[in-house]
């Protein structure tokens, strides 16, 4: 039996249905003096019309609608044009749905500048074929004898590609360096060594030039003179070699004995309607960005909003190597598409068979929108310990507990070589955790001399590399509406004479407490150590008269942050803080942006400016941008694929006087007995 | 289908046996000159048989008999007598069992002293006699009018008492101050105002004598002075008040609808037989020492040892208050007995229904063995998430991965307010888990003027104090041999140029490997920043030709450390460092001890000593000690119990370059598709 109701005003969260993708397209190709294509195979040069998301509506709008009866939010539609045609940029928000009418640019308003350089914009498929033809032509067919010889490619056997990022060293740059794998499983763990640097800046692919070649550890301008040093033999050769297949998945052995499996005796106890979710005492709405990923909205227990938001933001990587490709490699996966990549989930391997699954649609680097069958699992798993419990046998004899049982929102993105599992987690205490673990292929590179400054060797010939993993979410906390301020809680030992033998003194134990008052202030950077107790309160108190609140609890292994020297790090300045505080703005929607990838230098969006204004932040709507991840030091059990355990991150929300007692104890899960 | 077999060499790990305990007790009452008693009521001037407990062989000879045919170490007892008519403590060794012949007095070799004050001795359900007795008449008797008047206590009505510790300020000090709180479940959380400070330092307890009286925030030095104060109007009076039963964990709602299940539809995966577990490649042996609580030895996965000893060694906690007893609190448990409060776990609260349940004997501070039923757990838990996989749609298709299912070691120990739950987990991956969580009552205080400044107020007239908790764990990873060395890994930025355009710097991640070379550079504080990896690797390589080695990532929320300053710190000196390594001896076989609690400033052991001698640690036997924990400000949402989410803390133990591969690609849980 379900507490609460759905709410169908969970839709103004909801992502675009299939048919106002369409809607919104057929509205784009109307609009003939922009002349844009929606063909996979549009050329840089042309109009694409890269992608079609929801536009969220203004936080304002939303809240009056929900809490004061306030007329519902227009629903709109964000569209990203690449205007090859004049090479730039634009974003328009599109509106009304269903049946859109209109439509603006909303470039200005969102980046401060009129449009994006059309170098910041993603590769697209259509890139990519041309890209794949440019390499037939211009680099393979040119080095067949090296190929045959070294790699075993001829007709029938091929090399795969897998492109590093940032393209270039500078603002404007398209050069990238293209790594080449054996095309086997897990092709990201089979680097041979060869490695091609292409100017594809230029709009027109005829004009694309190879820069720069590398292969077996030396570089060449261009790949007629790597052909000449290797047929006069002025380059170490590499000599093709059968390799195992180290990077296959595939069962070695024969199933035996299935595990333990999860079941409801009882049915399921939570509820999926539209993208509003009921569960025990709470309720949330959903949403799948095809950029950042998955998030929720409107968090609610026992009918009191939490969270406004919830969203996964970007996952950053910063790689070391001494081969050119990863040596500068920065992967910010949303300027790719973090949501894009949620893929159908495994009954049984990335959710329990009897979870509850949820298709997703998108439009992004498409014809058309796209169906995404079963690519959400929630369900209400059994976490195999008490989540609370005593027993009693002095003066007293009794025993009460119950178990821990909490509902798991999950995604699970494949990002090329990676796949992080995302998971929003509710637990009956009133807790909300979120948490990203990776799995899938490290990246790696053709071992070379030098290459163990960065890492360790994991097959033969191949070196898995030193990396960053940083995981960014974004909490927009409403504690008791939207009004908060941001507390610091720690200890600190004090020297105190002792009441009854007053001579003698002694360290105890006292609690201090701070409230932060700017948003420089709330900046608390990973290198610098911060309070214990991060918190979101209210003014308004709990029973015992403390201020309501809701403590953030980072977990966190990770590395070093890029320097800030480094002029690629203005792309990803969020990751210099562990919690960092802003007052919220509907512009101020995402912490990394589709553009910041292929523009890290110039980043359309550079989150320290967020905090730059250094506004004040009590008793105002406060948002908590929280980052989370892991050194990365990969080792021989990473092949053939990183395992979760241990490999992840995350933050827990929790109520921190935030009600009279612990809400649990309501809980119709709770056991107690006593003697006799 | 279980892989390998049971072995009964493990039970040279194995905890006494009921009748072996039998045995010990009566060789022991044999020694007419020992003149030892094992009655309950034996009082602090007799001598008192404490503690029967396993005396763990000595390790080379445990080696020898598993891996060299040698001949099975003898089995002995350790039995501790409190030789109060001589005024001190020792520690024997009683052997051979069965069927013991011999003692000997280890206390020198074990503590470098004769003996050991007997004022360190834990209090004995005899001396809690005696103490009850005492209060009844020196204080409760005397105070008829006041404690009927402030807490309604009458012939039907009395308060219950919890003491805090350490008892006094210096060593040889036997100081309790003893807090009085409403007889009411979870009375920790029912403090009432009224403390007494009785000296029971003397062997004769009628020469036991109340030294001060702390009510409703003022100091007496005697009951008669409060007495007098209270009629005269001198004193602020507590008027009494009942109060709700807000520590109560009766259920407050009817079931409705059970929550998930685990189940094994094709039988478990595991199997236990005496001390020895099998699961999947696992095997060990285990066992549950009265004093520091569970262990497991042995540790082998796929036949090969990894770990010698993991066991829980101590919890600690240091409390801040105004008030008298618990403003210098600092509980070490396993001078209580941790393993000691291991009770019953229930069936589908504390573990799993479909849970392996075991049973335990203990001989302490009882006049005979108990049988402690179920109170070991073991079962496989499916951790609802992937372990690994990868769905690939980049020039290959497929999907591989499997689910996470590990097995759980677990027991709960219930020691006064607080309970601890123990895990060991045992993953696929050849990596395994040292896990607390907290739940159960937290102490707390009556509400004074200035109480605040510790804690919140959690109810009425009730601050939650702050506390720290902090827990050491024994990690005797033995690493392909006990020869191993410690080693640290972690990136550093390094600033270099780059190759096809040299005149462009740039930083770039590299790795940076230490090996440490002694114990005292080996002590990695709590509070200095330490390398992100920690190693302890084998010379041996694995195929890649790096050193197989297991890596320790502890999990941890630490509040600050008691300073060094304070003379009670050397009681606890082991929580100065997340990770401290140190050569393995025998005879350092704990870093607390039974009698660290009541001599803290003196105490048996002090773990920092085991590391003052700098030893070489290169190519040695060494030893992890784990400190983890967390800082516990305690809120509203503490009332009635402390949940376990988000308050623990732990080491992961996991293979880095110790295989070749990861492991778990040989599970038979592996799943795979292609299409086709
Ligand atoms: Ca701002
Ligand atoms: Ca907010
Ligand atoms: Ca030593
Ligand atoms: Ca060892
Ligand atoms: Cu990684
Ligand atoms: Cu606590």
């Amino acid at each position: 039996p379900l507490r609460g109701k759905h709410d169908e005003r969970s839709l103004v969260f909801a992502d675009l249905t299939q048919d106002e993708y369409v809607q919104v397209q057929q509205y784009m190709l109307k609009q003939k003096d922009l002349n844009i294509s929606t063909s996979q195979v549009t050329k840089p040069c042309e109009n694409f019309l890269f992608l079609i998301d929801l536009s969220l509506p203004k936080k304002a709008e939303v809240l009056a609608y929900l809490d004061k009866n306030g007329k519902k939010p227009a629903r709109e539609a964000t569209v990203v044009v690449f205007h090859g045609s004049k090479g730039y940029i634009k974003e328009y928000v599109v509106s009304p749905l269903p049946n859109p009418t209109k439509h603006r640019d909303v470039t200005k308003e969102r980046y401060k500048k009129d449009q994006l350089p059309i170098t910041a914009r993603t590769v697209t498929i259509g890139e990519y074929a041309l890209l794949f033809k440019f390499f037939e032509t211009e680099v393979m067919s040119k080095l067949e004898k090296l190929l045959k010889e070294s790699f075993d490619v001829d007709q029938q056997k091929t090399l795969d590609m897998f492109e590093q990022m940032p393209r270039g060293l500078q603002s404007g740059d398209r050069k990238t360096w293209v790594s080449f794998f054996r095309n086997k499983s897990g092709l990201y763990i089979h680097p041979v060594g060869f490695e091609v640097l292409v100017n594809h800046k230029s709009l027109n692919a005829s004009e694309w030039k190879v820069e720069g070649v590398y292969y077996n550890g030396k570089y060449f301008d261009s790949v007629e003179q790597l052909q000449h040093a290797y047929n006069n033999g002025s380059v170490n050769k590499i000599i093709y070699k059968e390799s195992p297949d180290y990077g296959s998945l595939k069962a070695k052995n024969k199933p035996l004995q299935i595990g333990p499996q999860l079941f409801y005796a009882d049915g399921k106890r939570h509820s999926v309607s539209k993208n509003h979710v009921l569960y025990l005492d709470w309720s949330f709405a959903f949403g799948l960005s095809s950029l950042t990923g998955m998030r929720v909205f409107d968090v609610q227990f026992k009918g009191e909003r939490i969270i406004y938001e919830l969203s996964v933001q970007e996952a950053m990587s910063v790689y070391g190597s001494v081969t050119p490709g990863m040596m500068l490699t920065k992967f910010l996966d949303s300027s790719i598409g973090i949501g894009r990549f949620a893929h159908e989930l495994v009954r049984g391997v990335d959710c329990p068979y009897e979870a509850t699954f949820v298709d997703t649609y998108r439009y992004i680097d498409a014809p058309a929108p796209l169906r995404f069958r079963n690519s959400i699992c929630i369900f209400e798993h059994n976490m195999g310990q008490p989540l609370r419990r005593h027993f009693a046998d002095f003066f007293q004899n009794s025993y009460g507990g119950m178990v821990n049982t909490a509902l798991v929102f999950r995604t699970i993105t494949a990002i090329g070589n990676y796949d992080y599992m995302w998971d929003f987690i509710f637990y009956q205490t009133g807790s909300v955790e979120a948490k990203v673990h990776a799995t899938g292929y490290i990246s790696s590179s053709y071992l070379v001399h030098g290459a163990l400054k960065h890492g360790h060797q994991v097959a033969d010939k191949v070196l898995g590399n030193i990396h960053t993993h940083f995981i960014n979410f974004k909490v927009d906390l409403d504690v008791q509406g939207v009004k908060n301020v941001f507390q610091t809680k720690d200890m600190q030992f004090v020297n105190v004479s002792v009441p009854w033998k007053p001579d003698h003194y002694a360290m105890i134990p006292h609690l201090v407490e701070t409230q932060l008052k700017t948003e420089k202030e709330a900046a608390l950077r990973y290198n610098v150590k911060t309070a214990r107790y991060l918190h979101i309160a209210s003014n308004k108190t709990n029973r015992w008269g403390h201020q309501r609140s809701y403590r953030l609890q980072v977990y966190s292994f990770t590395g070093d942050h890029l320097p800030e020297s480094e002029s690629e790090e203005k792309a990803m300045s969020w990751a210099r803080y562990k919690v960092a505080i802003t007052k919220h703005k509907d512009l101020e929607q995402t912490s990394s942006s589709l553009y910041s990838q292929n523009d890290m230098w110039d980043p359309a969006v550079d989150f320290s400016k967020y905090i730059e204004d250094n506004e004040n932040i009590e008793h105002e709507d406060l948002v908590a941008w929280v980052t989370a991840g892991f050194l990365h030091i990969p080792h021989a059990e990473d092949i053939p694929n990183t395992v979760t355990v241990g490999n992840g991150g995350g933050v827990l929300l929790r109520p921190h006087n935030y009600f009279d007692e612990d809400p649990s104890i309501h809980s119709a899960d709770a056991v107690y007995f006593s003697p006799g």
